[in-house]
């Protein structure tokens, strides 16, 4: 058995995964509602002025402001209206002195007007309309191009595509949007113990539990992952997938990075790739081996569920994130206090369960082969590696899953 | 012109909408994967017990416990290696005692033993190996049945699927979950002034925007956006679209809820249902309509691009989420200071958008009208109807888009 020769801190494996991590420049494009949550490729430079016309802001009357200087409501003024205006159509009249169009709101400003006064400040009096208010030009007006002008750039490259930027998008009659590539992860199950799901377990097997929690995180943090069928450690057999999966951005293999004797993996990267780090000085989730083969990035994680699902929430999610060129997400926090005193080990990080009850957090960990201590847990807390002890009643901060 | 009659308060309109959301009780089944983020309608009872078998838990020895009694650094026990058992394999034999077996984590159990020995407090000499510690029964062992046992819960009815708990249900071999079908939202563009995306715009024509940014509201929050071609402001193409969309749980109208003389939206509410509220005192977003059509949820909302946005965020993503059965989400919030005086309208909670500069909030709101207020900005400030100012340098607090 190999033993893992010095462990490095989560700190320390983190910023090395994090600094050999390049964001994907892959671009494809998508229907403009299909790209929510992706980040934009390009800058997109309208073609049009939004809006296209100037448009009334209000329902009222468009008029020349000239016309309306002194009117107030004991001493209004008279206004003949030459027609009304629906949003959608367009004036078939100009406005000149003394005169009006009623118009809707977003309806296209006739020629000779520069502004609206607003229905609440009129009366109709037969086919005229008696004006209670002053307006100055351009009062109640919606100018041509105001929103977006011509030449200007409706959305950037590099911005997130949020409901109101995808509506930028629509607003300048866009369908489509050129968008970064979702980094492409192949998750790749090892292990002779492990059975894929709708199988029948034959004895010594356990279900495949990490492909679907690692796949959960990976699409989750802007990646898209590639489920590939269980590997044996074997040297060759890892070799083979590592082969096959070339395209992929990231491999991420679950097992086999332990010291176990058949641990293999090891092996593959040494002899493929670099071997950036083995051993991480973190409970659970130690046997934690992280390299590179070419520009790709290469995750080995603890077969334990736990181990290897919590492993995911610390690193493999910011790299992701990172490679997506998505924002670092900081989790939903709560603060609350421990409901028992808790030992933990010095010199290592401890990501440990809990469970939340009234005003208080119990610690749900039962080990690291329980994907149970964390399906059966509202969040964690991660007790630092210089810190053995947290007493009951001392409040902590848990990070919510 | 029809004048709003009475404008409700934000919380009013809130709470009245709330009151009248039913959660969707619709079930569908999906893959466990594609069900991330869904709300589980099942409780799933586990068959099986997971680990199936008691294993090791640490590479080492599976001993009887007994046998190491005693055992210390300067007195180790000595005990036989009757085979190696790997994981995934089956013991072939039993552990008599003073006997023991090479073990790999994950390993099924031998028959005799009841605990192992870690690699680390061994020594391999010649067959035997020499034990330094001893282990209590039980010790460095995940019982059978320990994560979840035959009979228990893997996962509750109304869990969210995260990973782990998706993670939960692969433990079990689980392929497929039942979840609740997501509300379907009728998205419906209104106005004789709207164009699609990709038609040319004719004079006094705008694009669709509301469309896009309703839909990506919906979807970000639990449901199912039908997108539905625009629809021309009479009562009989309304009452055609309401009819033809009888299986949606919720109809959401974009413009066709203001003032002006063509807005017949409240026409058909009144003749084919309940309104429940028209106007609400906020800005934007005064002109919204809310009513009932059965057991249908319909929302009027306002043409103007950000007034019809900044509603969708305060009103229908927390109707949506509730009738998803989707925890409220809190927006992510920054507190930061204001750069400006803003003087707001007493009487009226404001949507104030603004960008985040360096410490400080700059005001972005255009105006309704345009979507760049909200497109070009970071987030939004909600201003009290009770507060008309916000001084220089006071602090607030930015929801983040």
């Amino acid at each position: 058995m190999r033993p893992i020769k010095r462990l490095i801190s989560l700190d320390e494996a983190l910023s090395l995964a994090m600094n050999r991590t390049h964001s994907v420049t892959r671009v494809e494009t998508v229907p403009i509602l299909g790209g929510y949550g992706r980040v934009c490729a390009e800058t997109v430079i309208s073609k049009i002025n939004v809006p296209p016309f100037s448009r009334s802001a209000m329902d009222g009357y468009a008029v020349k402001a000239s016309d309306t200087y002194g009117a107030a409501k004991l001493k209004p003024v008279k206004l003949r209206i030459i027609e009304v205006i629906y949003a959608g159509s367009v004036p078939k009249k100009s406005v000149l002195r003394r005169h009006c169009a009623e118009i809707a709101t977003g309806a296209m400003l006739p020629n000779g007007s520069d502004s609206v006064v607003m229905v609440e400040d009129t009366e109709l009096e037969g086919g005229n309309v008696l004006i209670y208010d002053s307006v100055h030009p351009g009062q109640n007006v919606s100018k041509k191009g105001e929103d977006i002008s011509v030449g200007t750039p409706a959305i950037s490259k590099g911005d997130i595509l949020n409901p109101s930027k995808i509506g930028a998008l629509a607003a300048i009659g866009r369908r489509e949007i050129a968008v970064y590539s979702k980094p492409l992860v192949a998750v790749i199950p090892t292990g002779n113990e492990i059975a894929e799901l709708g199988q029948t377990l034959k004895p010594g097997q356990v279900y495949n539990i990490n492909s679907y929690t690692l796949a959960s995180v990976v699409e989750s943090n802007g990646g898209e992952a590639r489920m590939l069928p269980i590997v044996n450690d074997s040297i060759k057999d890892l070799e083979k997938v590592v082969k096959a999966n070339k395209d992929c951005d990231m491999l991420v293999f679950s097992g086999g990075s332990s010291v176990g004797e058949r641990d293999v993996m090891l092996d593959v990267l040494e002899k493929h790739g670099t071997v950036v780090f083995h051993g991480i000085a973190i409970k659970p989730g130690k046997p934690t081996l992280f390299g590179t083969i070419g520009k790709q990035l290469l995750f080995g994680m603890p077969g334990y569920p736990t181990a290897c699902l919590s492993n995911a929430y610390i690193l493999l999610a910011p790299v992701l994130r990172k490679m997506s060129m998505l924002p670092l997400r900081a989790s939903a926090t709560l603060e609350t206090k421990m409901a028992k005193r808790v030992v933990s080990t010095t010199g290592r990080t401890q990501f440990l369960t809990v469970r939340l009850e009234g005003e208080r957090a119990y610690p749900a960990f039962k080990e690291s082969g329980a994907i149970t201590s964390m399906a059966f847990a509202d969040g964690y807390v991660v007790i630092p590696a210089d810190v053995d002890l947290i007493e009951k009643d001392e409040k902590v901060v848990v990070h919510l899953l």
